[in-house]
């Protein structure tokens, strides 16, 4: 596995991987890789002819009074976990993707405006910005997202169709403690006792969607629910929002009458998660 | 040459091309071609194996009450001005650049605030936007664009490098009418008169790139002696700016110590014309 921290070495790399007619896989991350990354790196290993991972912790994505600063990292780790499927590694520092001068920035419109947009301003600019700029670098033919940050993964999929962009986005499922608990790098912030309280998220999903499937038409009545189950838990500090949306417009539905998805963002202690449950409805009768 | 309408069919164009191995050269235009965009593509051919040009009046990058709906077009003769010297003409509608749904633009920071910038807002957001879908569709190894268009070529410049795109942005020199009125296809809109008034704009950033090679180090003399000779013109309408800047920032100077640029923006009758010059300051004694 080579480890490349230059973006000329990226490129050059890459470059003689497509002249060599072979098919690149590509997950972009932010490191202290857990089980879902690797579930990404996998299906890449088996869908490509080489691997590329990027692990950068990428300033321009946190607000102020955001996490940047305590962000958990350990590139050693990191490298040992994905070595096996994994033909290079992007490790570029934050003055190599953002130099003297850097002004340009790229915006997904009402896309970035709901949900996670709504309390994190700047976030997905930042998150569209550095993962334009990570294409371009890496040049692959597929790209792999996790659907837990399920808003990040329209943002960029939308991103790709707008500016014509060649790759192929790759939505993957959200991979979960036994618990239940997405899995997240964040996740380490949580004591025990918050860590056992936040299962409840992915229950009140659950609950969320048989809601629906069973025939809940309004979808206040659906994130109700869903706020008094997490109000069940001690270590609920606060709640960011439980939405109804559409998967495409990520706007919110006030009658659900087709495909939905529910998202929470939510603290527990001082970990701010996040997770969601796609619902296809059944067709009408 | 091939005249390719669909962005599916100009990308399987261009990736057959380097497949090949053959280097591409690109000039994008809105169309109604004149001897400036001839310079252009005659350029990309001599320095490539193939040419592409693209012919698309691009409608983000008009402002309500510009001459989006007026401005000139003639396909026809277009096609046939640069046939000897092109392989591919990409000329799709605005339906295929734009589908429904379309949010996501570029945006160049400070490069974008200044010069028309000020007096155009929105302009270079989507010069940029069209700019980097062109590049992506096109794929080019080099992308040529005329330095009349001063800030648009510092833009693109920009962009391409905090992209980290892989294109080289290569500027082109002015070219000039007789009388040294810069080309372009909003000329068509200048009556006889106002044509012949138009080459003032030239001959006064000559005498401003004479004052500040005579030694002139304040900036406000140089545009006062401009702006009081582009008065002279009987059919000039307004002045947006004349301006003394830093090439690279295209922030204003107000004491001259290096190289900069002048630029000026004025109306005479109904068009809007623009023209600068670069002035390299000799060496210090």
């Amino acid at each position: 596995m080579e480890i490349l921290r230059s973006i000329d070495e990226m490129k050059t790399y890459s470059k003689k991987l497509h002249v060599d007619g072979r098919k690149i896989g590509f997950v972009p991350t932010m490191g202290y890789l857990h089980e879902g990354h690797l579930s990404l790196v996998k299906r890449s290993h088996q869908e490509n002819d080489a691997t590329v991972v990027s692990i950068f912790v990428n300033p321009i994505q946190f607000g102020k009074g955001e996490d940047l600063a305590c962000y958990p990292r350990d590139e050693k780790r990191d490298l040992k976990m994905i070595e096996p499927f994994v033909s290079a590694v992007f490790v570029p520092d934050a003055s190599e993707m953002y130099p003297e001068g850097f002004v340009t920035f790229v915006e997904v419109g009402e896309l970035t405006n709901s949900l996670c947009g709504r309390f994190r301003p700047g976030h997905f600019r930042g998150v569209a910005t550095v993962v334009l700029k990570l294409l371009n670098i890496v040049n692959p033919d597929m790209a792999y997202f996790g659907k837990k940050d399920y808003q990040q993964f329209r943002v960029i999929e939308r991103m790709v169709r707008d500016l014509n962009l060649s790759v192929e986005i790759i939505p993957c499922e959200i991979i979960r403690e036994q618990s239940g608990l997405a899995m997240s790098s964040r996740n380490v912030y949580l004591s025990d006792k918050e860590n056992g309280d936040a299962a409840v998220i992915h229950k009140a999903l659950l609950d969320g969607k048989n809601d629906v499937l069973n025939g809940e038409k309004y979808s206040s009545k659906v994130t109700n629910h869903i706020e008094s189950l997490l109000r069940t838990a001690e270590s609920l500090k606060k709640i960011d929002y439980v939405s109804v949306v559409n998967p495409y417009t990520l706007q919110d539905v006030d009658t659900i009458e087709d495909n939905v998805v529910i998202l929470i963002a939510a603290y527990f202690g001082n970990a701010r998660l996040i997770d969601n449950i796609e619902v296809d409805k059944p067709a009408h009768e």
